[in-house]
């Protein structure tokens, strides 16, 4: 018997499967003799009731899910990381997902994540109000946002990053360098708010930061080709430095400079969003604005376990985090 | 009414819970009219049953759980996506873990997957059969290891990579640009089987490859200390060249390399294991043993379905990938 369940029980206290099974929920009609001939028949089989069959009558399962868009992405894979640690050390376990920017996807996810009674989820969604968050948020889930907000779900705590201070520092840099064109490299496909935010916050604060500069702006999708066609057109503009909003869209950007021989930090300078490893490791090493992934984990845990706690008729909290420059040799003075 | 119970379901129809759930489980004896009268209720008022409560019932909840040692680790970040992307195509959800290369954070994970009675897992294991993997086992939930094996546990099914092509062929090519005092850096401490495989075969490899030469074998940890610790001790021993057992290691020990400038490709040639982006991105690019992540990931799902439709009475399977050599610039001719 490698694991006894309530017929073993049923059939060792001479009772039936029901009455095992409304016994040990504390429910249906009995004696007191067969309440307690089965319990003490329960507890000498060393019965240990099945977790899932435990978490429908109690509220908590010290499970949490986390969905991400993409654990190829360093950046969410650093996340992640930060918050099943933190998670663990608070008594949960984690079930991670990730859908590869796909709405359907995601919306899948979701829903097996209510199928598992889950005790709430923290979540990177991507685009809007979708069915699958609109469930969650029906089915009142604990549930925190992260890294990007969700138009209309003003109900949910969420955590993210502020573009600006780490954007105007690295604007007020590269003026110092010489640089007064600079590129912008959007990535409007990914439907991702915090992604446009910075495209947004760029655009208000170069003519803040650099007024007798010029910002220019290309869009690119996830394809080598999309990101070729991008860099042609911001060399096309004689931009002396690029910001990239997307670190993959860097990380190909960087490739593609390195294959034409345009040296960089010298002919071009590069700072990308995401403080990810790769960007440390390569030579020169790339400037990041830091959204401090980890901080950023730290604090969605401690929000959702502050709403699995409190119920999520309370207020919903929001932390903004700001940005932090981190200047490396990817900058250099501008070549006129 | 957000969402439709067992209990709205019997106020409307006048019976009581239990008729209710006997009869939408077809149990209990009930009238013809009873059981229609129920079914139909439950068919007007739009009832769901609730997914763990089917997945009680039925043998398939269509959810698989994966299990890495670190998804920081983008060796590891690529093989879950390729198996979240191949589970998924086939109606699959993935519910992910990762353990941070602890047996105690592994096998808590491995309870928890049990009590959502999931259909199957993918375990990228730690060490040997631990405590967590003996349940897995012992409750004949069906299971393939991936990447590592476990001494032992010889009815569960594995794709491991065979390092030795790679190897082979990695100091084939550094004989031929004149290396003949060859560093090798395992990494014992990570307790992983197909770690310690790699420094099994580099030892027997550099006799019959390199018939003059010699084999310098350190070891290290996670620590950057333990890592340029291991550095000094194969630059004493004159080595020319390095290969790495494990990438985490050889990224701490480049960025060493440039912090001291030493000339990578140059003053040193260095070879990793595992085929990550940021190999691919760095100046020289990295030289690396790859185990083909996706092909893996790909395999280890086919497995797992077949022996979901199996069951896990059925032989184990196993599969060894080829390891193969991607030469980059990394590598340069031996300095004397």
């Amino acid at each position: 018997m490698a694991f006894v369940t309530i017929r073993d029980i049923a059939q060792e206290a001479g009772v039936s499967v029901t009455a095992v099974s409304q016994i040990l929920h504390d429910k249906g009609r009995f004696s007191e003799q067969t309440r307690e001939l089965v319990r003490q028949t329960a507890e000498r089989l060393g019965y240990v009731p099945d977790q899932r069959a435990r978490a429908m009558r109690s509220a908590s399962t010290q499970t949490v899910g986390l969905l991400v868009p993409d654990l190829r992405n360093q950046y969410f894979a650093d996340m992640v990381s930060s918050m099943e640690e933190e998670l663990y050390r608070r008594g949960f376990t984690t079930l991670i997902g990730s859908y590869g920017e796909r709405v359907d996807r995601q919306d899948a996810f979701l829903r097996s994540l209510l199928g598992q009674r889950i005790d709430g989820a923290i979540v990177v969604p991507q685009g809007g109000l979708s069915q699958g968050l609109q469930l969650l948020i029906e089915r009142k889930l604990p549930l925190v946002f992260v890294d990007r907000l969700v138009p209309g779900a003003d109900n949910v705590p969420f955590v993210v990053s502020d573009p600006r201070p780490g954007l105007e520092e690295a604007l007020d840099q590269l003026a110092k360098l010489g640089h007064r064109v600079i590129g912008f490299v959007a990535h409007s496909a990914l439907g991702s708010f915090s992604v446009n935010e910075r495209a947004k916050a760029f655009s208000a604060a170069i003519r803040e930061r650099i007024p007798s500069g010029t910002g220019v702006v290309v869009d690119c999708n996830s394809t080598v080709e999309s990101r070729s066609s991008a860099l042609e057109r911001l060399h096309n503009a004689g931009v002396t430095a690029i910001i990239c909003a997307y670190s993959p869209d860097a990380i190909t950007m960087l490739g593609l400079l390195q294959e034409r021989g345009i040296a960089i930090g010298d002919a071009v300078s590069l700072v990308s969003f995401d403080d990810i490893a790769a960007f440390r490791l390569m030579i020169p090493q790339v400037s990041v604005i830091s959204q401090q992934a980890d901080e950023m984990g730290r604090l969605g845990v401690e929000m959702l376990i502050r709403r699995i706690a409190s119920g999520t008729e309370a207020a919903a909290h929001t932390h903004y985090v700001p940005t932090i420059l981190h200047m490396r040799g990817s900058c250099g003075i501008a070549v006129a």
